[in-house]
């Protein structure tokens, strides 16, 4: 397996970044108004980062916990620990501003190793932010200083092992530090899969999966990460907190789903005991289309409450289908439908990723005539047809019965099967959305992604409100959404914005996104089905939960963290 | 709807009590040396109660905010809300002793009610006991009273609407106090069901079920009460708490599964918004035959592991078969398969329910010369089959399929189909096996329920460690146990005893409780599946959570609740 690091500019590896070809660029000019020049990222010995703020003698006591070799303080470290991947980051990176980076990156190699570099920092007042695949798109990876001594990345990448597998309970155990891709060879070994595919997932961590509340592309089938965790150990400041004896109890509240989701504020997760299933033997994805985004999601709604559910759901609207459905093969490495690569999800531990840029601009759509974000329906050209495209996904010991089911329900609620092709489109592009991001900055337009859920009858005023903030905030952006995540009772919003950068595109991006934010909580969905709350979402998320429920975290973090050395900053409002 | 209140000194319906047939008598003299008289409950009007500790300025205060017609301080008032109804609460309550009875029992009939209820026992240090459905078989509504004024029951029993059905998102709102068979009725009328049938049901309230982190007979089908609660309005002593914009969210923890289990130690839920279901259009019961529990295990196992999972799916071990099966029209009123009449599960509000006593012991099996616990597969007399019964249930739109899956999956492993028979047993007697413990009771024996869960490879060992410590403290019991939750992880035990009382009969059980929850701790397991923690569990809950988990319980609990007055001494250790 691979343990090498991202990109620090950008996403994944180096060797797997596209130029973007020319028609894209035409289009980027003529439908978005894109005029700045390429902009390439600074070299990384020429970004700028802060002193050291941590003495000789503090850095020493680092490595007297973790080894000294553990405890890295070059620039290449600081600056590849520095910030997470959302577009703002990036962004910055670009530019060569570093100056959020931690101050030190340490490796611990063990529970007890993290226990007491957490004791260590407590008393010594240095702010930890742990870290994992660093993917987070929200913020999750920047600590704030004040107060504080310094800051040191607690990168979890030494603590990477299976640790075991009880094949009859269906559950094995990890360390935190363990990419996903290398989690599924392990597993693959035993016949064993997780079955958790977010977009961050070939360098998002199983740690970070479960601190960032992941929710991966086959979540209809394999459920949420949340679904997944039976069991945790968890180094807090305060202590050990070692949760799950059973699948479920009614032993008082579920401390575990207060962990999921608590994005390194609450502790470190040093173990983790994940339910597996049998990998599949058998895998199809499949388009169908519908007529329209109202259509395509009565007929995901139908699928999810009546069954059978297949494991991969999703449903673009008329934008998203045009733009990916124009030119399948404009895009290179996306892989045609690049918008329907854009399920993404996080995974920086103690933060989150999700790295949904889109996505296919196929330049037919524009010399076709249609304005930015204005198709709503009609046929791309290249005799894709128009609507909305379905990718409908099965995996499982045998799939014909799963399949047909649902294609009864898809057929009977109007539904059109268009064959393997775009399954094939899209599982070739699925984890590509972020180097096409790369790409696309890198052209002077900015990229970006947010997501919400809600309940299904209050979806069609949570993507009004959405679209319109951002045509507000905007101008003429392209804005593209799909449905990736549905339930009994309501489903994710998952929007793709393409816009050309005007002034400083970071304070242009903070504009737009405060607005759909606002309009996310306004319409009454949450802040974010996957993304997580980092310090991007954190005014937001306090009105989304209200006083009481802002209590409620730092009641806990007050007595977990005392010093609230973990990510300052970042969750609690 | 009926509110008639149950039985003050046991289960139920007074109607529907029934005498022990002579054959049942015989068994318990002769099989477990039942020696003690009929010792019938003291009359209602000679329960002792204190006196009632809330001065009537206090009395008056509360009458301000709901109503002076709401507050009830008559004797008769005061023992229905003394205790819950595990075996010792009704061992007390029939022997006349009703000390832990609350002062007065308050009736609010909106959420601004109990808010301000709330402020007002926060100013007064007056202890506040939230009460559904009374039915907490672990000490759930008992409060300590130690340093204050006195102990109101605040019962939501005017809390009783359903207040909106959203049909596309397919969720449902509900006051609490709604008794789960109001509930259905009125959701029958949409052609909905929530599918939520503990053994509680018939006096279980829907804020009960939360509180408590109910599981119902059906839970292979419609999952726990926590699958179904999309969103919960919850009042505190610090503000009013409202959760669940989304079906599920990645922003932050799960704030919803800290309320569920909670018992009404952080607050009083005061409406829930709950997933519902169309209702079945077919209903099938039906009977499997396997040689011993080991092997039933491997089905059960295999089918919550690939599918198809019935809705319902439980698995007696080979003495409570045997027990069921000898003479399953011994007991009248507990419909034959008396102990597979024992999912109990929680519903008192703040408080846990279950309800399980068993069951049916059928006088051949001690004819046959089956010792007590001793019957490994042996047939029951009466040309009954031995080995262990399975009860599978199957509901929907349309059965066929999943029953001929299910079916293969039985056959495959061992399983020999029995019919319909036994599913119309189960059926008929599925929510009856309190009122047969009243019957016990009143012949002298003792007879309580206690359950754990545990992941699949791990119960062998919390099943021989149960089953130990109850011998060990019991002398001769009659032990039976079924599996009656499953999961992909692993399931529930769900363990009835019957002994003979001998000495006093409360210090007796006491002592056998206290050795098989120290055994389950032991053992991995949780201390409770569906019955919660209550008064009762609270300290082998403490050692379960361990010392960090016990200071996040109280630091939520010090920051919603800093007077302490919410349901002191339940839950939080």
């Amino acid at each position: 397996m691979t343990r090498e690091p991202m990109l620090w500019s950008g996403w994944g590896d180096p060797a797997r970044a596209r130029e973007l070809p020319e028609p894209v660029r035409a289009l980027l000019r003529d439908l978005l108004g894109v005029r700045s020049p390429e902009t390439p990222p600074v070299p990384l010995e020429d970004v700028r980062l802060a002193p050291v703020s941590l003495s000789a003698a503090l850095l020493e006591e680092l490595g007297g916990v973790v080894g000294g070799p553990h405890v890295l303080t070059s620039h290449e470290a600081r600056v590849r620990h520095a910030r997470g991947k959302s577009t703002p980051d990036l962004l910055l990176m670009r530019a060569g501003d570093g100056l959020d980076a931690p101050d030190a990156v340490v490796l611990p190699g063990s529970h007890e190793e993290v226990a007491e570099l957490l004791a260590l920092c407590a008393r010594e007042r240095i702010a930890v932010v742990p870290f994992g695949g660093g993917t987070s798109v929200v913020g999750g990876l920047v600590a704030s200083r004040a107060g504080f001594a310094g800051v040191v990345a607690l990168d979890l990448g030494r603590m990477d092992r299976l640790l075991s597998v009880d094949a009859e309970s269906m559950v094995a155990a990890f360390e935190p530090g363990l990419r996903a891709p290398e989690a599924e060879r392990l597993l693959a070994a035993h016949g064993l899969t997780l079955g958790h595919f977010p977009q961050s997932y070939e360098y998002a961590t199983l740690g970070g999966f479960a601190a960032a509340r992941s929710s991966g592309q086959a979540s209809a089938g394999y459920g949420r990460f949340d679904d997944m965790v039976a069991g945790l150990t968890v180094a807090t400041p305060t202590g050990t907190l070692e949760l799950g004896r059973a699948p479920k109890s009614a032993a008082g509240p579920d401390l575990r789903q207060l962990v999921l989701g608590s994005e390194g504020a609450f502790g470190v997760i040093t173990s983790l005991r994940l339910r597996v299933r049998r990998a599949p033997a058998e895998k199809v994805y499949e388009g169908w289309r519908f007529g329209s985004f109202a259509e395509g999601t009565a007929a995901l709604r139908a699928l999810a409450q009546e069954g059978p559910l297949p494991t991969v759901v999703r449903l673009s609207d008329e934008t998203e289908t045009m733009v990916g459905l124009a030119k399948p093969d404009a895009i290179g490495a996306s892989g045609g439908h690049g918008a329907d690569g854009g399920t993404g999800v996080g995974s920086g531990h103690g933060a989150h990723g999700g790295h949904a840029a889109d996505g296919g601009h196929g330049s037919r759509s524009a010399d076709g005539g249609h304005g930015a974000d204005g198709g709503t329906g009609g046929s791309g050209s290249g005799g894709a047809p128009g609507g909305c495209l379905v990718i409908a996904g099965y995996e499982g010991a045998s799939v014909a019965a799963v399949r047909a089911g649902a294609a009864a329900v898809l057929t009977r609620l109007g539904g059109e099967p268009l064959g393997e092709e775009p399954g094939r489109s899209w599982e070739h592009g699925r984890f590509s959305a972020p180097y096409l991001r790369d790409s696309l900055l890198a052209a002077g337009a900015t990229v970006e992604t947010l997501e919400t859920a809600g309940f299904w009858s209050g979806l069609p005023r949570l993507y009004d409100a959405v679209r319109l903030a951002l045509h507000g905030a905007l101008g003429s952006p392209l804005v593209m959404c799909h449905i990736s995540h549905v339930y009994e009772t309501g489903a994710s919003l998952y929007f793709t914005v393409v816009t050309a950068q005007r002034g400083d595109p970071v304070e242009q991006w903070a504009r737009a996104k405060e607005a759909a934010t606002a309009a996310v909580v306004e319409a009454g969905g949450t802040v974010s089905h996957h993304h997580g709350v980092g310090r991007d979402h954190r005014e937001a998320y306090a009105a989304e939960l209200g006083p009481v429920g802002v209590q409620i975290l730092r009641a806990v973090k007050d007595r977990l963290d005392p010093a609230g050395i973990l990510n300052p900053g970042v969750l609690i409002p």
